[in-house]
């Protein structure tokens, strides 16, 4: 068997998207979660430049970065395919997933009138799919797994203004069929322990409204 | 004969790539100059959410993002592969491909320290190979092309800082086999006409000393 092992942790989307990828493919791995306030020299030697969770070591070889790491995982493993297969498709599937990434950095940086403006593409993406996979989670709902989080959790612990807003009733509709669906129940952190964990980071000194980078 | 449109602009070392992937993989292709002043309705049409160039039109379907368009060619075009064929060599091609985006980042928004210290692991990352890509160029190289420009044409042009400092030689080595190889040059934009260009763009009202998003 493969030596598969995966650093990450708990309350990360980074993480468990890619812990779903590795569900979706069957992939048998070992899991070391991470203590965030004092990283291991493991996860310091595998990812040097950014010292971030989650990282992947298969046969002894890191990789960092959750997307670098999911489309590895669908390039290795045979299973479901996580991306598409239709060079389009794919290039669209990276597309969205890129623009997602663009609304973390704007909503990080408090551009929320960009991060808006952005959503509403995607809000016109969703609309009439089950998944923006289709009728199965692909790429684009393991990279939205944060706007999950937003929806569930953020905006009940500190409010966050952004998704709170009756604008995204597709994306909400999208969050109901993601958190809901049997696979990505399993594979969610705890919402209670969730809510407390943000609630602390955000009415320590120097507590952040933004969505944490862990 | 497929139907391949590129809509670009000559300075921007985004479209530029574009074009590189196109040669290096014999695609022919019809170019499209745009006005970044006066954008034209085809490329609004075609890229809305960014309204940027470039835009690769394959048979009458638009794809945006340069590093996008560059995976889109490289999967739908034979000839020589740009990214590597081993899924882990390619896994970490996209590795340093976000760096560099994430660099691009802090040089705009003027996190100096944090794009030095990033660069320094690209700058031992080329140490002993011709290119990122070995032998060849790839996907890195064509991702690192601002570099080429921050190095022979910003700092000429408004002294940027960044790169006129004398602590990335491995880096200059790569900008010179990169800018010189009989290929890039012929791809390059004529560098009199770049001076003037970002000149102009500094000195005008509200210029700006950051690479430009066009």
């Amino acid at each position: 068997m493969a030596d598969v092992k995966l650093f990450g942790f708990w309350s990360s989307p980074f993480s468990r998207r890619v812990e779903m990828a590795l569900k979706l493919k069957g992939v048998e791995y070992e899991y070391i979660e991470e203590d965030i306030n004092n990283k291991s020299p493991l996860l310091l030697k595998y990812n040097p430049i950014h010292k971030k969770v989650p990282v992947l070591l298969h046969n002894g070889k890191p990789i960092a970065e959750s997307l670098i790491i999911i489309e590895y995982i669908d390039e290795v493993w045979e299973g479901p395919s996580i991306l598409p297969q239709d060079p389009y498709e794919r290039a669209m599937a990276r597309f969205w997933v890129k623009l997602l990434d663009e609304i973390k950095g704007e909503e990080r940086e408090k551009n929320k009138d960009e991060a808006k403006v952005h959503l509403k593409f995607l809000e016109s993406e969703i609309n009439g799919k089950k998944f923006f996979g289709g009728d199965t989670i692909g790429l684009v709902d393991l990279a939205a797994n944060f706007i999950a989080h937003w929806f569930r959790v953020i905006s009940e612990s500190v409010g966050l203004e952004l998704m709170t807003e009756d604008k995204f009733p597709n994306l909400r509709k999208w969050v109901d069929e993601y958190t809901n669906s049997s696979f990505v129940k399993e594979n969610l952190p705890d919402k209670d322990k969730m809510v407390g964990f943000y609630m602390t980071r955000y009415q320590a000194p120097g507590g952040t409204k933004c969505f944490p980078k862990v």
